[in-house]
């Protein structure tokens, strides 16, 4: 057996384990009783154990080093880079520090749970000051190792090859023309009346509404499902890819938003190339495109007029809601977008949503390169929220500075994903319109041709290509900020 | 470390491991698309081979001879034992064996699924004679070691201790009595009448109405829950079990008595003892200990005049069927005993059932001592089903000795267990009876001091004796078929 053919046999093997890791992961937040919270930790923790330990075995490194010399297909030598990417990254941390830092995130992230509700910034700051300082640890370690500056070897982790250099760039230029673009919409909105949600939407009603929604979007429901828990994710494996939302019976519009954002991530999913399948290679890119999908569904087809029709005919035989002024196309539009300058990032809407972003952006940014401390964050945060909202945040730490809780288990680098994943999104509709006709499509409730074009430019390339050579590749251009400006105008103004 | 002290932790290793693999399975049976089959299949067999190699590992022998020299208390010998029992039931074959058996026995079991349903014995015969074969040279080496005749080799993996001696006393006993009682029986139940179930009883009721049986039969729902399979089963780990039934929206007799029937083996898992949690002395003692319990609460509790009067009142509310003749007391208590000699095992009765276990019982036992062939066994099928129920299975294979899943993958030693569990739980209850007022308790809707001494004498002792040990001290005799009968007879006759 080749040493290539030895790597693929091993990354299969990882696989299985990662199979289980993902389906207990899954159960433990859709299922799980709360009494079976130790023994599945345990368990979960083992498994990640073994999975550290096969991707970390000795000879790896050899069997690296020979599959370099050996005779590769151009998918072949993709395949050995994106083995060899999971194995630097899991091999390049000491054992200790990963340790300290699962403990250390573990703790801030427990005791955040209270504390901040209980807006205790001096509580979380002495956890989290430990957090900080092992993250910029490894982020240093990363540094020397992949020759990069520090928050951009924390970047690497989600957004491979994405650098600062890059992000300052787009993010800039949101930035000269986003808080106009708020203010202009918010101007035109309070012209408008809305009707919002006052009635009571069953949790089975909005469940098979759900379904329906999901049967439109073509997910694959011999390779899926979709169930409830607290926290709404995509997870699975691509051949069995579970998806959850939560629901609440005094409004349908955030479960079944949500429910259009998750089936996107499971199409990716479900999408990726079989010939690759449990291997990295034929794994999602980055979570800037998985994020990419999940907001083509939500964004670019879920919020336009043509989505919401069919929404509106579905919902009002869901609800049995033929009578009520909630479900007009007009409200059904207004309601999903509807913009407000919030606190908080998980409820802004599309066009409030990057200003959060990039405040987060340039805070751990700054944080991980050693700029500023942990305990100038609020005060920062504060400044930065005037600016880009016009709202503070003093003394309000638990709507500040202490709500995601990305943070305070030292997820720094992950934050970006989220609207570069909006304006791929974008970028991907300008490109799609040149060849099909997107809203005909939409319409008709046959969206094929829309699948299509996401599956032979985005799915089944899985991680044959860097992000950069994926986005040329599919649009003919890497990322640019003018065509997001374009969809938020043309939807906004 | 102490070597018994290594051992203790490389078993808690296994443990977690093996949870991942029980709840993968409960999830296949239970959530799982069609389409996620293959990779759920690959993930399973690869932790299947872990869980073999972790259990096989060369240094075990070295800690189990020393660990036998070191100083332990009672229950550690107890501890070591059980670890032993494993370790020894995992390198007695040898590896190739095991591979032949596994592939024997998957393409006999798969192709049975058809030639089941087209009563294709000569096809079957073909597949089968090889997992036979390999069954008998499994027995041969499992009886070289373990110095038994070779069936009593085979029970050895279900029912450690138990043996073709005391089967043969107990079940000849057996013999002597049960067809004149299933006459008795069938005449008496000839002149009354009954009214069967012929509503629609919808799944959302039966399943509220399971879970209020569950709840009286104080199921720990922190640590456990009810969903639906094809196949009713228990599964899980003791701190989240998971119980499955399923429905039948034309009748809900048999899925509300199946859920009676896993609750109980669900109490006996939840009730395992804390202390041992994860290693073999902590789990259940046997197969047929594990079933005395679904059996102690199917048939001393389930089918009690009480219980059932509790059961009426509950699916009266259930399935708002308060004018319908069908519930009545005397006619639900008709339904849960009525007595009927059928050819199918698990639609059995509780009388007829004992007649099908000892059929395959001695069937199998003569099978794997080379007194019959497998082309024999439908011809002596034939004669026994006519002995014992009086009706013929020739040529009718499909009803005959096709029809259960057991002996197509080479699971023989198996069947005696169901019988042995509801003999033990007729036992349990004539020595319960002298200490609790079990009637009044079911009455009463608290049914705490039943549970209470389940727990002391079977749930609390998991595996820290034999199970001639467990039965003498909770019953004061090993298993007694007085027992059985007399509880037969009063219900019957
Ligand atoms: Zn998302
Ligand atoms: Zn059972």
């Amino acid at each position: 057996m080749s040493n290539y053919d030895q790597l693929i046999s091993h990354y299969q093997t990882i696989n299985h384990f990662n199979h289980a890791q993902a389906m207990l992961g899954w159960d433990a937040a859709a299922n799980m009783p709360a009494g079976g919270n130790e023994a599945r930790s345990n368990a979960m923790a083992e498994l990640s154990v073994h999975v550290h330990r096969l991707s970390t075995q000795p000879q790896l490194s050899e069997w690296f080093n020979n599959a370099e010399n050996e005779t590769l297909t151009t998918e072949q030598t993709a395949s050995l880079r994106e083995m060899k990417r999971q194995w630097l990254q899991a091999t390049l941390l000491p054992e200790e520090l990963v340790q300290a830092q699962s403990k250390a995130g573990s703790k801030c992230e427990h005791a955040w749970r209270t504390q901040r509700q209980e807006n205790d910034w001096t509580g979380f700051e002495k956890n989290w000051k430990e957090v900080v300082t092992l993250s910029r640890e490894e982020a240093q370690i990363r540094s020397d190792i992949l020759g990069l500056t520090p928050y951009d070897a924390m970047l690497d982790k989600f957004e491979p090859d994405t650098t600062t250099v890059s992000l300052d760039v787009l993010f800039s230029d949101v930035k000269t023309w986003l808080p106009e673009l708020i203010e202009k919409a918010l101007a035109k909105q309070q012209t408008e009346s809305i009707i919002m949600p006052s009635g009571i939407y069953p949790t089975a009603a909005q469940k098979s509404l759900g379904l329906d929604i999901m049967k439109l979007l073509k997910f694959d429901f011999d390779h899926g499902r979709l169930d409830q828990s607290v926290h709404p994710f995509c997870g699975g494996v691509p051949s069995d890819v579970r998806i959850t939302t939560r629901y609440d019976e005094s409004d349908f519009v955030q479960a079944l938003m949500g429910i259009v954002h998750e089936t996107g991530h499971a199409r990716y999913e479900q999408g990726l190339p079989k010939a690759f399948a449990g291997l990295p290679v034929g794994e999602a890119r980055s979570m800037g495109i998985h994020e990419s999908q999940s907001l083509f569904f939500e964004m670019q087809i879920g919020r336009s007029k043509d989505f919401i029709t069919h929404l509106l005919r579905l919902s009002k035989d869901a609800f049995n809601a033929h009578k009520d002024p909630v479900f007009t196309e007009d409200n059904l539009y207004k309601l999903y977008t509807r913009v407000d300058k919030g606190f908080i990032r998980v409820d802004a809407d599309e066009l409030t949503y990057p200003a959060h972003v990039i405040l987060r952006y340039e805070i751990e940014r700054d944080l991980i390169n050693g700029l500023i401390e942990h305990t100038d964050v609020p005060e920062v945060w504060d400044e930065k929220m005037k600016a880009t909202l016009g709202i503070s945040t003093k003394g309000n730490f638990k709507n500040g500075c202490m709500q995601d809780i990305h943070w305070t288990d030292g997820a720094f680098g992950y934050f970006p994903s989220y609207t570069l994943g909006a304006m791929y999104a974008a970028q991907y509709k300008a490109t799609m319109t040149q060849t099909v006709d997107i809203d005909a499509a939409i319409k008709s409730g046959d969206l094929t041709p829309i699948f299509q074009w996401l599956s032979d430019n985005i799915w089944s390339q899985a991680s044959l290509h860097t992000t950069d050579e994926l986005i040329k590749r599919a649009t003919g251009e890497t990322l640019n900020a003018a065509h997001f400006k374009k969809h938020l105008e043309g939807r906004y103004l």
